[in-house]
């Protein structure tokens, strides 16, 4: 008899207790994601430590970055460079990301993601206005000059196969939510334009 | 010229400028995964949902619920319940648990996650005492009786294949952080019990 009344208490649906709208009042600003795409050496991690340095230090914003860093060393370390798997990369970090704001972070995810499709498919995963696309832009000559990680060069001599910009494609957005030029622009003018669209669009509060 | 003087505040190693220890200190508690595991109907799910709100109401903690939910409909949502899917499944899960660790957050998550070196990976993967495993335990029986969502029956029926605990193996945790009997506890009682036991190892401030 005891059992069935502790039994009771287990039967009805998993409602999660804790919703997204509860979060968000928690922090005092909305999720969303800040998709950086580029291609290598246009400065996708570097703007985005930045914005997020900025969020945390000056908005106390609850954040946290994806890059190659965290998620090809991890959840991703079965996935190679090819098409197939780079699609697959990329609908994994969309999902990840789309727990995140469900969470009510302000998640910024710094990778290629050359492929507009792929993009796409992170957009539609998500409520309107929550996927914030953000093009950081750079001529390849740019980029192959500035080569951080050596990497142009290791494809230049076909150690590296499947190189985006060289011999695989990088399709430019469309109508990206923010285009920056890291060419023209330096690291601090980048951020003051993401952070005064996330004020714009109330992602974050004055 | 300028384009050089640009270029070069991109050439830097990608330091993560915001980390756990930040993170942590914003919130006012630690971070750490409450691995919920037992069979299906043991309670999982609703006790991790209980204490998921005792931790928002009382204490005020950042925390986020990995369910069946929110990971099968997304991430996983290309994996079936094959012995090696969902090897694969608890693997993405740890992986995703250790990105929601290394953000603060107090991370729960309830899967039957039955074989005992997948929970063991998930384990390894973070840092000692992160990994708070929760055997959710609770007779066959009784877990059968309660059924709520009309599985055991479909598996009896045939129309569910390799299902834990009558056609696929369940293996119970050997040294749980925590042991919680639901045949037993009630709901609250279960909750007091992983309070506690968060309080005791500091994880959370009194």
């Amino acid at each position: 008899m005891v059992l069935m009344i502790v039994m009771t208490k287990y039967i009805r649906p998993h409602q999660h207790s804790t919703d997204r709208q509860s979060r968000s009042e928690l922090k005092g600003h909305h999720a969303a994601v800040l998709w950086f795409t580029g291609l290598s050496g246009s400065g996708k991690s570097t703007v985005a430590n930045a914005v997020e340095k900025e969020l945390n230090q000056k908005y106390h914003a609850h954040t946290y970055l994806l890059d190659g860093d965290n998620i090809r060393t991890g959840l991703n370390k079965d996935l190679g460079f090819s098409a197939e798997d780079r699609t697959e990369n990329i609908r994994r970090i969309g999902e990840v990301a789309k727990l995140f704001v469900d969470a009510g972070l302000i998640v910024l995810t710094a990778f290629i993601s050359p492929f507009r499709e792929d993009r796409k498919t992170v957009r539609d995963l998500l409520e309107a206005g929550d996927f914030v696309e953000i093009f950081v832009q750079c001529p390849l000559e740019v980029c192959e000059q500035r080569d951080p990680k050596g990497l142009y060069q290791k494809a230049r001599l076909g150690e590296i196969q499947n190189f985006t910009g060289l011999n695989s494609p990088y399709e430019e957005p469309e109508s990206p939510e923010l285009t920056l030029d890291t060419s023209v622009l330096t690291v601090m003018e980048c951020v003051e334009r993401v952070i005064q669209y996330l004020k714009d669009q109330t992602i974050l509060r004055d």
